[in-house]
Parts: C-alpha cells; structure tokens; sequence
C-alpha cells in the first residue's frame, strides 16, 4: 500500500511529521506539500502562475517534494505528473487546528481530500482541535486504525473521511463517532484599522459563536472530547428541491 | 429590493458590468468586487494579509467598492464591514466562461454565492459557457426573471442556484433545465517546462474529458443549447453512509 501525505500547514509542519511517522509503520509513503504555510486556501488551485516543484528530504518517506501551490495542487501535481501510478489512500493533514462544521468549505486540508475523491481515491482529511502545541501522535494513531479498517471493509467509493480529534491525552479521548457536517458561525469577523498613512484596512478574525449543533454534528461530538468521522462528498446538488423548482415558471 | 453583486473576473469585468446594467431595472445595486481577476480560488479566505478597499465609480450602483481579496472575502466584508445591513440577494458574476459540474468546486463565482447563503441570503451565481467576447446580455436578463421569479415563489433557503448559460444569441437559446450537478474531468493536466536557468515548472492546463453525464445535469443541458439551473446547499455530509459507517468497527 502506498499512502500519499499533503496538508495546508506546510512540509515542516509537525502534524505531517507525525503522520509520516506513524503511516510509514502501516505503508510506503510519499509526501508531497506546500513549501509553506496555505491555509483558508479552500479548493482554489494554481492557474495564472507556474508550480515550482523541489525534492525535500523525510526520514520516512520514499519520496518527498515541497511545492509552491496549494493543497488541491499538491494533489494535482501527485498523481499527474510526479508519481508513476496513482497512490492507493490520501491523507491531508494532521491539521493545526479543527475542521468542523461550515468552515470545512475554507479548509485547504479538507479540499486536499476532496480532490482525492475526485480521482476515485479513498482519502482523509484530519484535524487537531487546537492551535497550540499539543502531541499529534493520539490523531495519527487514530488514522492508522482507520485506513486498516477501510481495507477490511468495502469503502464506499467518492467520500471522503473528515477527522477532527480534540486535544486530550490518548486515555481522555471517549472514542469516536460517525457526524454529520454541523454549524459554525463567527462574529466580529473584520478589524478596521489605519496604516502609518493613514488609510484603512481590514483583518479577517472573528470567534466562533456556539451555534445550536445537533448531538450527532461533529461540531458537538468533539466539544464533548469525542474524534468525530464525518464522510463527505462533492455533489453539492440540493436533491430536496429539484421537484420544488421545476414548478416554478419565469 | 438591494442586489449585491460580486464576481471572481475583478470589478472591471464586462459581465459584472452587464449585470450592474440589468439588475439595476428592478433593485437598488451595489458592488463589492476584486480589483483583479480572482478566478480558481475556490472558497478562499484572506486570513494571513490585511484587506484593502477601495471605491469604485459605476454607473448604475449606489456603492461599488474594489479589494484586494477573494470573491468570498467581498461577501463577507461587504456583509459585514461595509453595507448598513446585509442585501437581499446576492449576484456572483457573470462569469466568463462556464461553471459546470465538479468544476463548482473550484469556482471563485459559485464560492461567492455559498457566501451568501452561509449568511442566510438568497444568492445566485451566473456563468456564461464560453471564454471569448460574447454578449452578456441574455445571461444578465435571465437572472432579472429568476430573481423576480425568486420573490413570487417560496424561495428555499440555504440554497444557492448556479447558473450557466450556453453562448448563443437570445433567440437560439433552448429555454432553461433545473440540473443536477454532473462531472468533469481533464487530461494533460500539466505541462512541465523549463526556465531559462535549466530548472523545471508546471503550468496546470488540461483538456476537458466528455465524460458521461446524465442527461439533467448542468453539462449535458448546457452541451445542448439550454440553460441550466443547479440548486447547490452547503451540507456536504454523505447522508447515505452514515449508516453504513456506524457499522464498521476500528
């Protein structure tokens, strides 16, 4: 088996790092990520300028290149053009930070994986659920024993597996449980301030606010010290109200 | 009635313009645009850099302004820093060439109008199927129907509809289909050059692949002279899986 690792944070993040570890113990591993740090990068990918690609020396992996595009990119470029055949898992991550809820449509970690699907590759992304310095090890462990149970059991095609893990010790972790994608919403999201010349910009920030959340959203799942698996996939079509629309008339 | 309308082409785009034009006949208009082209950046958010805004003079708008950010980065600063309270409807292009199946997910334009529907805004995001000079003027006159067409019915919320309008004169247009979103897929997705000091870059390209599309998707109803009309939700959760997961043990 061989896994490709990209992720948002960059090649020398330590999230990769011990994904590469821990995956290498399981499967021949190949790393391609950006050459620094695209998060909020979403799905966007590199058109109107040219992908610099340069190899990049990990203890763990048969091959390793840090690029100068985006998640989505590093997928592109993987399986188009530096890998003879096409990797047979996809992991993106392990994320500084959680992925939950709504804000998965601004994660580059998630976009990664979703990229995976798009050419019929089982695929993960993973989250810690902190931007601080907390071990990684509990969350790569956890992504081991998920990649050997999607071989024993028949992985449904084009989904991909949304991991958020909270930050707790290996013990303190209640287990995990399949979510659906919650609610996240945020409120003072932009700080106006003034340049040295005295003309205006803004910073994007905001706190989340803590939306009502079904007890099954991943959003509630790991706020209660649980992993959350939340499969996604990429037909964004609102089926419910196809029937709806067509008896409108212009 | 205000209509917001942004796009990913930059603010001197003629399709936003056209629109500026048309909506302007049935709402107060205001713009809140890039100030270049932003295309293929998914739902990208500027997190690591300040924004910058900057008026604009148009026509037909009450307000237009011009950022330094992301087509998603104008809905949020547009909806939360600059407009007294958020507008009724959000207008995301007229895109210059087509948003089609899978590709949705990489479109700056679409990402846009996902903005809008996070915010509880009705939000449509237009495109017209071809990459050379053509009139935007049909495209521009159908959202004015839907739109209004969008007040008389119940309007579902939380969905955006993504429109794509084939490149024929008015006349030859086979009226509109409520789709699905189908699929797409390149081929020599990259080229590998060289820069003048020897050292090698990929340009992303590629050649869109006919796959099979069933025939009420957005692809096969635009390849066939119609416009297409996708009801696209952000709930990107497999529901039909769920079940099938919280079998599996790890």
């Amino acid at each position: 088996m061989q896994i490709l690792i990209t992720n948002d944070d960059g090649i020398t993040a330590p999230g990769l790092q011990m994904l590469e570890q821990e995956l290498s113990q399981i499967a021949e591993i190949v790393v391609v990520a950006p050459e620094s740090e695209r998060s909020a990068m979403s799905q966007a990918i590199t058109v109107h300028n040219p992908i610099r690609v340069q190899k990049f020396d990990m203890q763990n992996a048969k091959h390793a290149w840090q690029i100068s595009g985006t998640p989505t990119d590093c997928v592109k470029l993987a399986v188009e053009a530096l890998l003879p055949k096409p990797p047979d898992v996809i992991v993106s991550g392990i994320n500084r930070g959680p992925n939950l809820g709504t804000d998965v449509l601004y994660s580059g970690t998630v976009s990664a994986a979703m990229e995976g699907i798009l050419y019929g590759i089982p695929s993960i992304a993973v989250s810690l659920d902190t931007w601080e310095d907390f071990s990684y090890q509990p969350a790569a462990r956890f992504v081991c024993k998920l990649i050997l149970s999607m071989q024993k059991n028949q992985y449904p095609p084009a989904t991909l597996l949304n991991i958020n893990v909270p930050a707790l010790p290996d013990q303190e972790i209640g287990g995990y449980v399949i979510t659906k994608m919650g609610n996240r919403q945020y409120k003072n999201v932009f700080e106006k301030r003034l340049d040295p010349r005295g003309r205006a910009y803004y910073w994007m920030g905001g706190n989340t606010i803590d939306c009502e959340n079904d007890p099954d959203s991943d959003v509630a799942v790991v706020r209660d010290g649980k992993i959350s698996v939340t499969p996604i996939h990429f037909d964004l079509t609102n089926h419910n109200i196809l029937n709806i629309l067509r008896k409108w008339e212009l």
